[in-house]
């Protein structure tokens, strides 16, 4: 029965951060491999997320935290205040920096990659490149470009699947100076997850009475004395003012679970403002 | 007795945000107007804090918190993982932009800034020059100086300090869409900041335990029982895993507050990791 339904599918239509050869296209490619699908690059994260809210793809694959840079602000922003989607699945994804040449390079003179890659390599380039200049672009995936278009004696720090797409050679891989550096990326679409199975976890943005002390410290006490773990919160602007706040919370679980649904009902309650974001799978590499 | 000691008093030397007419010159011309000082830009945030550690500088002025932006992550892990420096001074300032061009300038076919500062005028743009190519450079005094150095038919978004510096014409001034744009600025030294009088804050970064529920719970209802109110909590990464988190916490009122003091002491004993940043003026324009 499984195989058949599977088989009548309508074919999924997946937009991700683009171009080709992206960490979003490589995860984006792990999470639906084996099915049918179409992988749509867009130019920029919020292209990608109104893409959804449109109708013109089915789903968006989006970073929305890393473990070195923090929070992806314009993803949480653009899920607060600019659309209406649920987050679908997480991924966590090992980022991996290479560096890519040209295939009969000899001398590497520049070194060229998105800033955020450049700094998260920064001591190996220094070590082993001590002499080479730095040179920023848009994406990793265009450096890979940008070095397969034959620009002399440049190398590019991108993923292996960018040196695949580019015709690269790999000089060396896993380049970056940190191996605590992991990015969580999340799939966004217009439905709630479906299904129970597997961890889980839940996310939702509250705006609360900030004038009045320990409003914050209210809503924590409804997770904490029901035992309910919260992986992560995070403030950001609510653009009414300066000082105030709306605060994004991630939920260890499924708004299911009987403990998470009261406590959630009871934040609801308190806020000012509230936005369920969805229960959703964690997936890993 | 006040005048002798300011004539004998030390020139003050304050690194800044750079180039020349930056929003950060002009914070800091208006927060010291009236005493000796040399201002020196620097090219980057985290340039300007280190040069205050190294001795470059006695103390720097740099953007903290932007009220549509959100927090100025660099300024933070710098402050946390980097430097071991204290906030002496905090200053909220009214973002204002401005439409600048060459004198006899007819036609604006293009409009240039810096990428936030167009996104932050999109509206204004659209509306009376929907024509225009939209142009990103490195920081808004840059798009000052590329005007006046004759790039034909062009403006530049930049505050009035700029078009001062380099002697443009104001085309229309305050033309920032949201009323709602401040930044906090922040004064940073190698000593604590002296005085009690006017309205003070203090802040302090820790990492908690963050795998027990209820643990931040714990914290913050230290400052809640003792009614010490928190005007901002925000969590950065703690670079060591995905997952993992520092807060930094602001705290309305003095550490010499009783009640602040004995919050903070508890919080710290509870802390896996703690930095105490100081307590600090408030100055508003």
């Amino acid at each position: 029965m499984a195989q058949v339904s599977t088989q009548f599918m309508a074919e999924r239509i997946v937009g991700y951060l683009g171009p080709r050869g992206t960490h979003s296209e490589e995860v984006a490619l792990c999470l639906y491999r084996g099915e049918r699908g179409r992988f749509i690059p867009f130019a920029s994260i919020d292209a990608a997320i109104r893409a959804v809210e449109t109708g013109e793809v089915m789903e968006c694959l989006v970073p929305v935290e890393n473990s070195l840079e923090g929070s992806v602000n314009i993803t949480l922003d653009t899920l607060a205040h600019e659309v209406n989607l649920f987050i679908t699945k997480e991924m966590v994804w090992p980022v991996r920096h290479n560096l890519l040449v040209k295939a009969g390079t000899k001398h590497i003179n520049v070194v060229v990659s998105h800033p955020q890659a450049l700094a998260q390599c920064r001591y190996y380039l220094a070590r082993f490149f001590p002499g080479a200049e730095l040179k920023s672009v848009e994406s990793t995936a265009e450096a890979a470009y940008l070095v397969a278009s034959g620009a002399k004696n440049h190398a590019a720090v991108a993923s292996l699947r960018a040196g695949e797409i580019y015709g690269l050679e790999t000089v060396a891989a896993d380049i970056q100076d940190n191996p605590n550096n992991y990015t969580r990326f999340i799939v966004l679409g217009r439905q709630q997850a479906e299904g129970r199975s597997g961890r889980r976890k839940t996310s939702v943005v509250c705006q609360i009475n900030g004038e009045r002390p320990g409003s914050l410290c209210d809503i924590l006490q409804e997770f904490a004395r029901r035992n309910v773990n919260l992986t992560k919160i995070e403030s950001r602007p609510a653009r009414t003012g300066l000082g105030v706040y709306i605060f994004f919370l991630d939920i260890d679980g499924d708004m299911e679970d009987d403990n998470i649904h009261a406590a959630v009902s009871a934040v609801k309650l308190k806020s000012l403002w509230f936005k369920n974001l969805g229960s959703y799978p964690v997936y890993a590499v």
